[in-house]
């Protein structure tokens, strides 16, 4: 899925080969983006980090603005369908709330350079960071709507609780996924996932 | 006491008239900073804001860089005491919570400038950044810690609930502070200390 979506919206050509130039560009620019932000990282690094001819570059985006944007978009999806993939284990909503924090923590704890650049997007690019979390929340929206129906959660506002939810999400992974790794992923998940699961009351 | 530990880390003279000046260039960089982002920002459009001479922005900050960390320690301190202010009218911490949100939305809806400004400072000044949000951490650590101990509360951890819950006031404050004001605070506050209060399970 990812591919296809990426591919629709990439210039130049769309064979096998071209595809495999663009994803190397799309990675040389994350490692290069997200070890020096995107003020300090230059077209040429990319290129000369991803072993292309600096001219092919243009084949594929017009500016670094546009890698950039192209990245955001890139790393949305792979964050959302290396998530899917394993939350699809949990029983059922409580427990793929659980499992969903867990998850996040490692993903960034593997993947630093991508929270640093969805986070300077914010400044970079505000519209790919806007569309980033509102497809987010469009998803866990859904999710949640349909917990509700099962019985499984109780009743809420889903928009709210998916903004509030996912604000947890990314600053665990901003506490414990980048600035500090010295407690599992498991209990981090384990003690979040109760406050919001049996709530704060005694 | 903000402006007792301001002064301690301003160069310059400690006199009232110069009081008034360092806070009429933090107002000002504040102003030039939300707007245009750091990058887009110069000293001379800042002093211009305050109608101060260029020379004398030197008598209160070393660099661009260093009047963008003071606003960030600055912002940090009037967020606090403007919450703290507030939230003392609360009964118990349960109640203390739902109010926090509620002011917190407001406070972001009012101060638009600072929101742009701290998340930025991520990646100007991560030290500036990570400072913020751990000084904020420890307060609301402190308040639960205390508020187990008078039984308002279920017993867990300080640190990870402490994290989760100030993101999930961010994130809140992005989408209903910032990008979407259709909504009362009153009532985004109401949906999601219900989820934590009460717990997502049926």
């Amino acid at each position: 899925m990812s591919t296809s979506v990426d591919r629709a919206s990439a210039k130049g050509p769309k064979t096998e080969r071209g595809e495999r130039t663009r994803r190397k560009l799309l990675e040389a620019a994350e490692r290069e983006f997200g070890a020096n932000g995107f003020h300090a990282t230059s077209i040429g690094e990319i290129t000369r980090r991803a072993k292309v001819a600096l001219g092919t570059f243009y084949v594929y985006f017009d500016s670094k603005d546009e890698i950039f944007r192209g990245l955001v978009d890139h790393m949305g999806r792979t964050t959302r369908s290396w998530l899917a993939e394993r939350i699809g284990t949990a029983t059922n909503r409580l427990e793929a709330e659980r499992l969903g924090i867990e998850l996040y923590i490692d993903f960034v704890r593997a993947h630093r350079d991508l929270y640093r650049i969805v986070m300077e997007s914010q400044f970079v690019a505000p519209d790919a960071y806007r569309a980033y979390y509102e497809t987010f929340v469009e998803g866990y929206r859904r999710n949640l709507d349909d917990a509700v129906r099962r019985g499984e959660i109780s009743a809420g506002d889903a928009d709210i609780r998916a903004w509030a939810l996912m604000g947890m999400n990314t600053y665990l992974g901003l506490k414990y996924g980048i600035w500090d790794e010295s407690r599992s992923s498991r209990e981090i998940a384990n003690e979040a996932a109760a406050m919001i699961v049996e709530g704060l009351r005694p």
